[in-house]
């Protein structure tokens, strides 16, 4: 029955109800982990076959001896793989070390030091804002809180951030220099960027050293049979007049070793080879061993979609689970929503407001640990602490079915909490 | 005979000869490099085990798998190898990704955007200076040209940097807040600082946030039976109530893939857990499938040294021969004098004051490269132009022996140049 539809006697009762699951969770003394989306070891082991490849052939397809330094662009032949991927010409894709999150590192602090190849000074000389779709990523946000970059949250409809709102706020300022984005199956929405709001987003009017981070983690981490085909958004950035304003990113992580993937960063000639520049000033080459393990491992493209219908397989049941508990226990009461994604790494829970981080309290103290409340936002500050991340991927589907029977009474609860407190109860 | 002795005439005769030789040597079409510290490609065979490496099992001795995400420290058996090979205590020690550079790249980003442990204020706040002894090696001091550290020389002696210069340049000027330093087999002139030395350095007057960067590179990568034992730097600092001051640098680049190794940083706890803590935002962790590979390779210090045992067969016979020209083509003359290592990557060549970028010149175009005059300087400044590093491990010893004549004869005829140019003819 709809909570919102019950007087506050049937409130208590239910939460009397609650109450009772909610001690027998406690009493089960469960130890389970809802909060990283990382792989789980069954994914990692689709990959095994890297544990021991490149094998005595060290030599990269043109000769390159890859055990040596040297190659800051990294190797050819595993670039044309992700070119083809990403929607990036190879020419501009740079192969380079185990994180993208460290090549987004290294854009902000060479962009905050030294500036970019559009910025008549250092972004550190005056203020400088991002722009941040919430929910999204926390590592997005730690990296500009981190540097002191002021953080304007932008909201995100299902075809992608609110382009109008974007427009309207990097038209006026310019001291917005950056925004952050995850245009497939963003994280934690599942929400994929359509073309008419990617066109949006690369068009409109803003600061000429402006930059998108386009973090194109789950590219083709799909749940369905016909993922999106990715927008070739460096080529539409150049057609509508600003052809720097976007930094491609993504990795391996979630495709073969989370710890020991290759990352890529795609852009225009002019913003690569600044990159290259800048980068040459901290290695002398990324390790090309493991990337021509990759190559190997992969052969084409085709090799990495084969290879991510596998992870589909594993996937697939544990977001089918969570989405079927989450039906049964939560549908009704209408007390929550939560998004059903195509592809990614994330469920996207939606309580009442003001309930967010008491049922994530609640969680805890049973066992259950959920992504701290507001991670989802700058600042950590979720301004209705209604937003809870959950990430199916690791536990397997047994833990997953008692975690997320658990998280829904949590849910129920602390909703039943919110609801009577409303009531003036 | 000694070239200074000669009369103009003499000179001039032996020019002539000189001039002679040079042409055949351009006639000859070389095409060789002496530039880049590299390791030979017999030297990268020495670790060819590594591409086939781990294998099945990708557990760390402590369970973890090595697959996924996280562990910023680094794996602990890796850290332990490497905590005795770099005299620091493994817990203060981190294993990190391919290349040191990088490491030394963020310290000081860290430190200009948002200050060390003992900072009050961002280095960037204000100016900042480093110490840089001279000659040294060029990438330490391009990182700090790129981000606008002025650079200032301090004079190396063959038992390691000037202390009384250093002293009274930190004594005097707060904004002094690094300095570079290669404390084994430095890079270019071989020297191996002394424990006198050290502590001088770890003792002298400076700002709290002062920063020695200890690049040991080469703490055991020696050509001769005794190599110097690592100092315990970390302790020594905290001894001399600097706890804070020195960061530990090293990196098996050239101890097995000089691509694909592992780079280390120590320190005190304080600057470790301060650079765990700022590389968080940069990354969820290192590649640790690769320092389990290098954990399984090496076993323990001992089989690191076992390793490089086996470098120095391939090296020691290169540096010989090298020494060997020199001595058999220049030593008569008493033109030049040259440094007789006994470990690292390098020989440091002087040349008479001027005649440094024309021996490169005259090199270059009879198809030998040479490192560009002034490397080896702040802002590639040699004040004498006679510096020239040489770097024997890459190419073959047949190239070498071709190689090094040439180099010999460019040497000599710059010199007859130099010497005319000083009789006024």
């Amino acid at each position: 029955m709809n909570y919102h539809s019950k007087s506050a006697d049937e409130l208590r009762a239910t939460q009397e109800d609650l109450r009772k699951l909610y001690d027998a969770l406690c009493a089960a003394g469960l130890s389970l982990d809802l909060t990283r989306g990382k792989p789980a070891p069954e994914q990692l082991d689709l990959s095994n076959e890297l544990l021991s490849l490149p094998g005595a052939d060290f030599r990269a397809a043109d000769g390159t001896d890859t055990r040596n330094y040297g190659g800051l662009r990294g190797l050819p032949e595993l670039r044309e793989i992700f070119g083809e991927i990403f929607a990036v010409d190879p020419a501009n894709l740079i192969a380079y070390g185990n994180a993208s999150l460290e090549i987004m590192h290294h854009l902000t602090t060479f962009g905050l030091l030294r500036g970019t190849v559009d910025s008549s000074q250092p972004w550190s000389s005056g203020p400088v804002k991002f722009l941040c779709p919430v929910p999204g990523y926390d590592r997005h946000f730690a990296i500009t809180e981190q540097y002191g970059i002021e953080m304007v949250p932008v909201p995100i409809n299902p075809d992608g951030p609110d382009v109008d709102a974007c427009a309207a706020l990097t038209a006026a300022d310019p001291t917005i220099k950056g925004m952050w984005a995850v245009p497939t199956y963003s994280n934690p929405t599942g929400v994929t960027f359509s073309e008419e709001v990617t066109e949006g987003l690369l068009s409109m009017p803003a600061a000429d050293d402006f930059r998108i981070y386009w973090d194109n983690a789950y590219a083709v981490h799909t749940l369905v049979d016909e993922p999106p085909t990715p927008l070739p958004v460096i080529e539409m950035a150049a057609a509508a007049g600003n052809p720097n304003r976007v930094y491609v990113l993504g990795s391996t992580s979630k495709i073969t070793f989370a710890g020991a993937g290759v990352s890529f960063f795609g852009s225009s000639k002019a913003n690569v080879d600044w990159f290259v520049e800048n980068i040459g000033f901290a290695t002398i080459g990324p390790d090309k061993v493991n990337q021509l393990r990759h190559a190997r491992f992969f052969g084409d493209a085709a090799g990495v979609r084969a290879h991510m219908a596998r992870h589909r397989d594993i996937l697939a049941p544990k977001f089918a689970t969570v989405l079927g508990i989450l039906e049964d226990r939560l549908a009704e009461s209408k007390v929550a929503s939560w998004s059903e994604p195509e592809g990614g790494y994330f469920i996207n829970l939606d309580v009442p407001d003001g309930a967010a981080s008491r049922t994530i309290a609640l969680a805890k103290d049973a066992g259950i640990a959920l992504t701290p409340a507001g991670s989802t936002f700058p600042y950590k500050n979720d301004p209705h602490d209604r937003n809870i991340r959950l990430a199916p991927t690791f536990p397997s589907i047994d833990d997953l079915k008692v975690a997320m029977d658990g998280v829904a009474t949590c849910v129920l609860l602390a909703a039943t909490e919110t609801l009577l407190s409303a009531h003036g109860s």
